[in-house]
């Protein structure tokens, strides 16, 4: 059986374990002052470019966008979010459990465009009955989206200087930031984003890591006492090791770019053979997620060799699935797939 | 150095590490539905001998308080606690951060006396003006509790038939269960709290787990949807199998209970060492933590050489520290504290 | 000046402020134990034709809504709504405030059909991710609706008969209950409301009181304490009179519904009025609001003589505009309009 | 029957009904923006010496101790009450509703006294663990406390210093605030109050008003958007007249005060026929509420003809009970109440 279900099917990269093995034995202060949270948090700084950078390493990324939005809105306020934002389809509820509103805009292809953000934020200071409203708070963006679509710098500059305008934070949801990164369907940089958001997260947990995400503010936008509100949210680990120890290895000697780009380079032969042999893309993609288009028949027959993901009916005899490849993906596997199509 | 710091510096037992490794390459699904997980779930059930059980695997010990607490309490009901319930002094507020008060009751070395429930209950409804006051919803207590005392089974039967003649579920934290259970200090069984209890959780953090707890509801108290309430709040690890296979491997052939033997184990042997050697004990514990008197003198001249923790000035001349042993203390560092005493 | 602008400028109804005076020097027990409050709630009882419905009395409409909504939803789970819902628009989050999000679907003219209520609630349990989701946990309309249009009594029967489906609860939010009551644009009375709701509330703050609303659960549907829930919510007043002498006044000798009746009247003069002008509607609406486009010079110049409200823009030389009528205008100002027009 | 029960069992001051029948044909725009409560607003601002105040009317206690607190609190923060305070005794979970702990201090009569107070905040700093406990964001007292008593103006000018010194506002309860500014048993005046805490509330309900509190934020205090706050919360009022008039009748002519010194009055007869006639206090009052021992025997005669409040079994023989006066009470009733003594 082959998978392309997801891209969170495996386990650590193995140079994770390996290093996990190593350390096990030694003792080491709880809750996020071990040495290798440090140390990983110094390497962070340093790929975006920001030594006043404020690193925080979380454990899931609903937990992460849960925190980071619940601390940076004031009462009253929502975030701001495209309606097919992870956030406002796929976290049950986790960000109005915290008693706050997301604001949903239209999207392209999982994007906010700068002219819809910009019209809404004039309507809503027009309207005469905001104070009767849910104030934009901040503005949540993912990248890769939910459908695996990037920004470019030029829309992230443009995004940016609106919220600089109306002075309410971006934040970048990056759980697959890697991937986001190393894909050439972008000229955004890891210190692009540093500089033009004023929090995002850098995904561990779809990029090599079993668990773990790492959160930056820049801009000085970290939050009074955010290591309080992580351990308010229950998501403190008393063994912060593991996650130090995880982004530490991640980001030795560029690990965590190489493996988005191996995932990239593996979703790139998806995307020829699937037009070698004249398939139909839903969307352009160029992250590690195809989104494709089946005759039923055909992906009926497939089913028996490969694990891949319903995305959506297309009509009555076609079918939309999701391929996906990831840092663990397999030349030859790719290669089997090739023959089954 | 020495530690006897806390049980939350080590790594996770050999064991884990090992099943981490070996597993790392297989692909299972996301979310808890992992084969491991499945295992784990039903070896917890047939130890707890309750095989209408639920089971769910959460990362940590606030996190799960706070998840069960908010997940069985009804609107404008609090959790009864003792003053010095770990979910009333260190838990950042996380209880209340769900919207729920906690009700401190008096207590004695952690616990909660029956005699101090029935009569709280008896005033509360007593009370011409309890429809203006927080209804008690649940009891919580700890197991150990935070001065690392032990219920026995009379005191927790009596304790749940209170709960149940006013019909409020009595949860458990047993962030250190394995330490209670294999102590000499009482009679409780893990099957006595399955079925005195409503939920428990069985800490895996602090008895070999390198993070994890295992929550069991028993006498059909599950809430409706409590894995979604899981997801909302964050505590859904994508890669489940990160908590399934160290549960697994916990309750593998007894692991989890020989551990927590062996850790009682090195406890006595450092209470005998401070007996011996004259010592006077501020609490009497016997589990897997010690807490005694130090001439000031004497402790800053043992600090050169051993870590543990400081607890609360005695008088002018003494303090009250505590040594914790773990699951991972070894016994040539014992004798080693020996000849430094 | 002629006052068209909306149903909340007046005081209360003469006759309500009279008992007040009438009845000021007496003593009563505080938090709505007073016999006012009981006598009230035994007439709405009557008038709903339920013997078995609780009411309370609550202050104001975001209230109301606010602490209806929270008390009957349980974790994770949302309250459907149109997305034009007032409660979706106008509260300033306060639903989200208490942790729960709002589902908004489309709408036609502020209504929610059965068709679009009906796929919405297929498709999420037909969703493999729905247990990452929000559980749509009740329906929530208004009537008459954000746009002043009204519900038959077949279509509330279809949605009532799709929520019983479902098991979850509808909520009627009856803000201008009277008004919706009073027209003839809709054959629903309110022993249907009670009915096939299982809860609602009677709208005093718009119709003849100077605040209040009544909320009447019915079918057994009405929360444990939920008299608790709203002192939580600070919304229990101490001097409960005020509430229960309103609502006493407002339902004897049907004073609430020829109010109503009176206010109805009044804005089919209004809409005549602009009918024979040859004036075009914006929306057909039966109520007490008329939402009618003015050409801008027109709408300039009437502005002198009339307070009404702006809508929205219809195109460059035209507004849609709203005129409200209540229990309060007066018959003489209708006349000096239709000089105007 | 004479009534002593409490005071909230009358309707308003006859001169608030007058002005309510008076103004009632008015028409006023909405939420507060009514020349009334501009009015009241100013009104309050001059009696505070505060220009620079800013002012809002709201309706009850509970819901103004529920916004206000909430509004100025972070994540988590919580507030430092006496455990006798009525946010965290009789507001049913109000505080812990918007998500944070009630810090409960040891009290003496109702009151915090600074030497507690510093010294909880000197150890709370002082714990390395702190950054696990919830962080105290302000201070509650209340002014006559739910014993009646009062602060002095020495003990208010320390409380506050150790408020500022921490760099917390300190938030006065002023339910019955009347009452305490013209008892003589304080030096304690409004603008000591305005200048000595950021934040309190001057109570209409229990001093002549049907409804209604006026919270009054000093030194540059108020949260970004206080009005959407409470709106929100489901607290603004859609005729915000009905406040209004009540606190611009309240302060005109000194009403408040003149009604609050006979309260006042009226209290000092009540205390004077007990001591009088022999009987013990419970504790030393000078405000509107009366704590007597009353021998069981006599207290049954009592209850034949006279209502008052039972505060708590003194011995097997004896029970302490309320007395209160009010604004409204008549020296006949009085008079009659010695004559039973």
């Amino acid at each position: 059986m082959l998978y392309f279900q997801c891209d969170y099917n495996n386990g650590a990269h193995p140079e994770i374990i390996r290093r996990l093995a190593e350390t096990n034995d030694e003792l080491h202060p709880g809750y996020g002052d071990d040495k290798y949270s440090l140390s990983a948090k110094e390497k962070i700084r340093k790929i975006c470019g920001r030594s006043d950078a404020e690193v925080f390493l979380t454990v899931g990324g609903t937990q992460t966008n849960k925190i980071v939005i619940n601390a940076l809105l004031s009462h009253g306020e929502g975030v701001v979010s495209a309606e097919t934002g992870h956030i406002n389809c796929h976290e049950a509820g986790a960000i109005e459990e915290t008693g706050h509103k997301v604001l949903a805009l239209s999207q392209k292809e999982g994007k906010i465009s700068s002219k819809v953000l910009e019209k809404y934020l004039e309507r809503f200071y027009d309207d005469e009955a905001h104070d009767h409203m849910v104030f934009p708070g901040m503005v949540y963006i993912s990248h890769p989206t939910e459908y695996r679509t990037l920004y470019t710098k030029e829309e992230l500059q443009t995004l940016s200087g609106i919220c600089r305008e109306y002075d309410i934070p971006l934040f970048l949801d990056g759980a697959r930031l890697g991937y986001g990164l190393m894909s050439d369907g972008t000229d955004v940089t890891i210190e692009d984003i540093a500089e033009l958001c004023d929090v995002f997260y850098i995904g561990g947990t779809k990029v090599g890591a079993i668990c773990g995400e790492a959160v930056v503010f820049t801009n000085r936008k970290a939050p009074k006492r955010f290591f309080q509100i992580v351990k308010q949210s229950g998501a403190l680990l008393a063994k912060g090791r593991l996650l130090g120890i995880q982004f530490d290895t991640l980001f030795e000697n560029n690990l965590y770019f190489e493996i988005s780009r191996h995932a990239i380079k593996m979703a790139d032969r998806i995307r020829e053979i699937f037009t070698e042999k004249g398939y139909e893309f839903f969307i352009e993609t160029k992250t590690n997620q195809v989104f494709v288009i089946l005759e039923n028949s055909k992906m009926e027959e497939l089913k028996n060799n490969v694990v891949f993901e319903f995305w959506e009916r297309k009509n009555a005899n076609h079918t939309v699935v999701r391929f996906a490849s990831s840092w663990a993906t397999k030349e030859e596997d790719i290669e089997k797939l090739r023959e089954l199509l």
